[in-house]
């Protein structure tokens, strides 16, 4: 198949101008490479940001579109036609009663798990990577996923008629699977963990053609997260929060907020403040945590065993960059285990409505740990990030929610129903919170 | 438990008058009450429009919030704080590659598969209901639902601190269910189908003091819908689409896209136009598309049979009104199939990116059958409606997807799983469309 074609009309206001390793600086042309070919660090982009400081304002941004694309001078494509399906800008909903059940005063809780089209926030990395994919000249795309990645990467290819093969674990979630296939790409089930598929991948990265969202174009794709950091800034009224909790995998999206922010600030969209980083693992994953916790500079792997497989990786290629953000901003990382994971789930569906996967339900137990170890100020301006959507990971919850009541229809069996329903305690933490 | 208070500030704007009769006209007070009791007529709100027209502009519409509520003026609430949890604003995506597939030039897609919270149109008329509910003192929430609603109604509910009953036949998609138990909300499953589960409900909302958000809010509920109408005409650029395209259940859906565009006109906002209405069902359960069909200006009620659960409504009470207004837009009203309803949901993810339910796999399905039979011309500016998400309703498309290749982690393994995925001839769709 070949690539759908549509005109493209190039930038006048690209700010993006090399790859640059982030230990040695050594720089590089902005083509599909990721690791430095002297000291093998990571590839990361720069831009130009006094012409950015000049040519950006609050008001050249809301003038924009209603999703990523509104930031695109910060992003690394030259093309004023990105694929746009909306994705971003998604709700930042200021918590009423899940802050009040924590003992919260000022609760944000930014909602990806409704990002568009498929409902996590590597809708952002991947709306950003095929964009330049089809700048750079690839007609098959690809990626290594958990599930939600290999989602997003199907969804948006199909979108713009490019050719896809993702490459999963083979023991993932129905919902991650039939949300993939949906789409009609080649999908690639591996016996093995993410980071034995992560491996294959590298190697398939070196021999066929294709661009891989989260190896060659990593350096692209890992921009597309700092739309998140930018989001929570602008609907916050142009200013930074004081904490935020994130879920941490391969520590990725956790570096590249924290970017987003000091990137405002540098050119003058915000005032700077200090912003405390705080990090989410499940037990049955948490190199990072352990670290952290132990006070190392460098990431033991391990082999990951938990119901939170989106954020399962065991050897996270960014994990040494979140450390270093928690570290210095005065923050945390910590792990809990698979069951506060899934009443991490519950508490956030029956106070906000909000439906998340097991990543969410993880960020949310560390918050409830957090503030319960008073690492959280209550009048801290806090922001908890949500970055995937319930229905993919049902089997996680199945079993631990309450059961419907199975009812003849007529007004008698209705009544003998409602009237066993008072007499249950599954309503306690409703009465509780009263 | 007691109701989230919250300040409530009365509008100024508010343009809602009184509920008015469909049928006779009487007039009554805007109470919970959705039956005229001269005529037994279903009651609707009545507005000022000589009001609106002197105070809503397009820059007052754009400078609101990116939710339904930018259209509040338009809709039955007093409140200027109503509950918005970023419902609505949902894309409107130009179609490249559905439009190209069916030999259509001008084809747009209303995606409401991501609308927020809960992934269907729903969100908007239960945001609606639940704000008119906490306006008229209700402190439990009900309602009568296929599953869409229910999800959106305890999703809500939860959000406000409203207590929630929901009724559901018992032979939901296991997605549905999940998606409203997660709230733990009180869940009565009825051996029945949905007409049975209404009416149990009908005799419920007289014995209990509840707000039904589909029985005695269903006048405020409904307006709701809309917004589905002022959105595509504002993502237009305030112009009016040719045609539009969209299932039918109760048949509410279609005639308040109606109502939408023409207060959109009486006020000014958009310019007069003929717009062609075409409504789509499931040959299983396809009361209106009969009448439609045979002429005659009254609905036989069926017994639903069709994967198509959501809009299996076999007594629908707006039945008569979308006839009404297909026959007078020169539209149609047709069925597809169960077999075309699961190819409308492929062809749909495919090409678009888009993953429905079997509701939005109905709604394309009747599309392409309209094009092949000539009744969409291609130049016609055509909206397709995407009611909800596919993540719901997993099982109608399982054993219809390809399956993943099933690999070792290891070069070798997937080279020879990719040699075979080129024998086989699972993307032939793709390679016709090239």
């Amino acid at each position: 198949m070949t690539q759908a074609t549509q005109p493209k009309t190039h930038s006048t206001t690209a700010a993006f101008e090399a790859l640059k390793c982030k230990e040695c600086g050594a720089e590089y042309e902005l083509k599909a490479s990721h690791v430095c070919e002297f000291c093998f660090g990571p590839l990361e982009v720069k831009y130009d940001y006094e012409f950015l400081r000049r040519t950006v304002t609050r008001e050249t941004i809301q003038a924009g579109p209603n999703s990523i694309w509104r930031y695109r001078p910060f992003l690394p494509v030259a093309t004023n036609t990105p694929i746009d399906v909306g994705t971003g800008m998604t709700p930042l909903v200021q918590s009423n009663r899940l802050a009040r059940r924590l003992g919260l005063k000022k609760l944000y809780i930014k909602n990806d798990a409704v990002n568009m089209p498929t409902l996590s926030f590597k809708d952002r990395v991947v709306s950003v990577a095929l964009t330049r994919a089809q700048e750079l000249g690839f007609t098959t795309v690809s990626c290594a996923s958990t599930g939600n990645l290999a989602n997003s990467t199907a969804a948006i290819a199909a979108h713009a008629g490019l050719d896809c093969c993702v490459f999963i674990p083979s023991d993932l979630e129905a919902g991650k699977v039939m949300g993939t296939l949906i789409y009609n790409p080649t999908v690639m089930s591996v016996h093995g963990n993410y980071d034995q598929v992560n491996r294959l991948c590298s190697e398939v990265a070196n021999t066929h053609g294709w661009g891989f969202v989260n190896i060659n174009l990593r350096p692209y794709y890992s921009e597309g997260s700092k739309t998140l950091g930018y989001e929570v800034a602008e609907q916050l009224g142009w200013q930074l929060p004081d904490h935020i909790v994130a879920p941490l995998a391969s520590g990725s999206l956790f570096t590249k907020i924290y970017k987003g922010f000091q990137e405002f600030v540098e050119v003058g969209l915000v005032d700077a403040k200090p912003v405390r980083f705080s990090g989410a693992q499940a037990e049955g994953c948490s190199p990072i945590a352990k670290a952290f916790e132990e006070g190392r500079d460098f990431i033991s792997p391990v082999k990951p065993n938990t119901i939170a497989k989106s954020i399962a990786i065991g050897n996270p290629a960014d994990g040494v960059y979140a450390i270093d953000i928690a570290r210095k901003t005065n923050g945390t990382i910590t792990s809990v285990n698979d069951a506060e994971i899934i009443e991490g789930i519950k508490l956030l569906a029956e106070t906000e409505g909000i439906f998340t996967e097991t990543a969410g339900g993880t960020t949310i137990a560390v918050l409830k740990k957090l503030v319960e170890a008073g690492k959280i100020d209550p009048e801290e301006v806090t922001v908890v990030y949500i970055t995937g959507n319930g229905l993919k990971t049902q089997e996680a919850v199945q079993g631990y929610v309450g059961e419907p009541f199975t009812i003849e229809p007529k007004l008698d069996s209705f009544e003998r129903a409602l009237e066993r329903s008072k007499t249950l305690d599954r309503l306690e933490w409703q009465q509780v919170l009263v």
